[in-house]
């Protein structure tokens, strides 16, 4: 089995610590190690080093290589630009099939947590068997622990398992919903959460994109032709200008008749937001996560990180503070989500000096 | 007329802007001046320049000489140490009235703020007026326009002026009121805000600490025959330690019978926390104060002060937010009072470097 960390994401929402040169995947938000290292150990666990890829953009291509110095030099995928979910995927297929044709891949991305290991190991196990014995593009659903309305989710019929107890066909995708909607998904016991991590063949997802995504087919098989050629890059840049930007989710799982998902019971959170920063973090009595020089008064369920200034509150609530270089988010909880709201103002602005 | 502005406090409360060095009447906290450079300012419209002096710490002595650079050397009068307002005002009077024995002294603190120059003028000749051809202590009240429980008040009978129509004998000095307080007063008619800026005879200040602060009366009486001798230091030095820390309305004000308050119409503010610099500011249409690179998003009635790092803001409501040198400060507006106790803190747990 092969193994791919998608590590191109730029990761806004974590601004002002996630910058274009350390997005984050590359940062320590949730342990003392960064996301993509707690994402590469993991994927140790279940795969052979040398099978394991990671993919990315050029700009984080030398900060991965010091995060990862035991990567292989050819096991980092370089994007020439980011194109979302489904181009990253399709060049990591086309990629992986030119080593062998059979290939089983995983696609995971860098920046989801995960500490169940056990459990994930299990059910990638129930994946892999299923996408090396079917013509089946494999998911993994989350079995829902709340009415979250951060995630997509997944509906199967949970009556007529299409393998064991444990794999189903895929009813529908669904988007984020609201609270009214989420609480019905979970009551149904129907939904799972949409994790974002696929296994399949090679051969089967590339398959699927030559239905689905022609165009970008095309442009794929320009660019396997041209592996191990001299001409690679010039014809990867070529290509990949070509391509345009899609999700996996519309591009093709939406679309794909023969996907399946594993439900799975593993703790899961892609960590989308500061408050889902908090909400994973260890409390202190009065509901804090404080981290650096803090100096609370009076102060409760807050998130305040500086490895640089003092900070000091006092009666503060709710808030999510950060230091980081030059610059400073004071962020509602209830409003962490819309941190990549204020970066694209920022860009706008251009207030380069702080991305 | 002697002018002495009282330049010695700490402020801590404007912390983290002040600092050991730099307190509150060397900041730009309420205009693009210091608060002793617009008093100084004020001080010119009433009084020749030679007859305006400043009284502070050592440790100020520099930083004001910079900020006052025509003030002559020896119109800066060093307290060795702060003692609070009844020594300060001693040396003051001492320092004097060995310039003229009949001198009309008036005492003004270096951080209030009052704008109109023209009410601020009349009072001030008023009240020279009364004490010139008087034994008495007088005092300034605000008229007040609001039910205020941060400042003390100073009750007077208005059916019975001393003098016009705007001076008074004063009844009692009342301290810092609950809020049902400070409206009984506001309603009476009778009770006006006690400024802490005064105006008297040096000799009649001085015959009233002879009376009700006899042990500092001596000492600075020791004080008053060394000036301009060789030993002034080390008599001042001496003299000094022994000298209790004490407010001039603890100590004198309101103990002595011959005290009369100047009704005075003109706007004046303490300026006594970052909440009231807040309200004495131009908000902007959401109710904010930003002063730097301040990027807001759906924050109101906010002060956000940083001219270091861009600060950003998502979702915050009545907030003060100060950036200065090391450190950071966020505190509810409501808290702003809090700072000084925040200091406190720092001090006891030896954060030297943020203070």
């Amino acid at each position: 089995m092969y193994i791919m960390i998608m590590a191109g994401g730029v990761g806004k929402r974590f601004w002002p610590r996630s910058r274009k040169d350390r997005p984050k995947q590359l940062l320590d938000i949730v342990s003392d190690q960064s996301m993509l290292r707690l994402t590469y150990e993991r994927m140790k666990k279940i795969a052979e080093e040398k099978k394991i890829y990671i993919i990315a953009g050029q700009n984080l291509a030398e900060v991965i290589n010091r995060e990862i110095p035991e990567l292989p030099e050819r096991n980092l995928i370089i994007e020439p630009s980011g194109k979302n979910t489904a181009p990253c995927i399709g060049l990591a297929a086309t990629t992986i099939i030119q080593k062998d044709p059979n290939a089983v891949m995983g696609i995971f991305p860098a920046d989801h947590l995960i500490t169940d290991i056990r459990a994930f190991k299990k059910a990638v196990n129930q994946g892999v068997q299923f996408a090396r014995d079917h013509v089946a593009l494999v998911t993994f659903g989350i079995s829902p622990t709340r009415p979250a309305t951060g995630y997509g989710y997944i509906q199967v019929n949970t009556k007529e398992p299409a393998h064991k107890d444990n794999i189903f066909k895929v009813k529908t995708f669904a988007e984020k919903p609201n609270l009214a909607t989420a609480q019905r998904f979970l009551a149904s016991g129907e939904f799972l959460w949409n994790s974002g991590m696929f296994i399949w063949k090679a051969e089967n997802i590339l398959n699927a994109m030559k239905l689905f995504m022609p165009e970008m087919y095309e442009s794929l098989q320009q660019i396997g032709m041209a592996i191990d050629s001299p001409k690679y890059q010039t014809v990867l840049k070529k290509q990949w200008a070509t391509i345009h930007n899609n999700s996996i989710d519309y591009g093709v799982m939406e679309k794909a008749k023969n996907v399946y998902v594993v439900r799975a019971n593993f703790d899961w959170s892609d960590v989308g937001s500061w408050d889902a920063v908090y909400e994973l973090q260890k409390k202190d009595k009065n509901g804090n996560v404080l981290i650096g020089e803090i100096v609370p008064i009076d102060t409760e369920n807050s998130y305040i990180y500086s490895r640089k200034n003092l900070i000091a509150a006092i009666g503060v609530r709710d808030l999510i503070v950060i230091q980081s270089k030059n610059s400073l988010l004071i962020v509602h909880r209830n409003e962490s989500e819309r941190v990549k709201d204020l970066v694209d103002l920022l860009e706008r602005k251009d207030f380069s000096d702080h991305l």
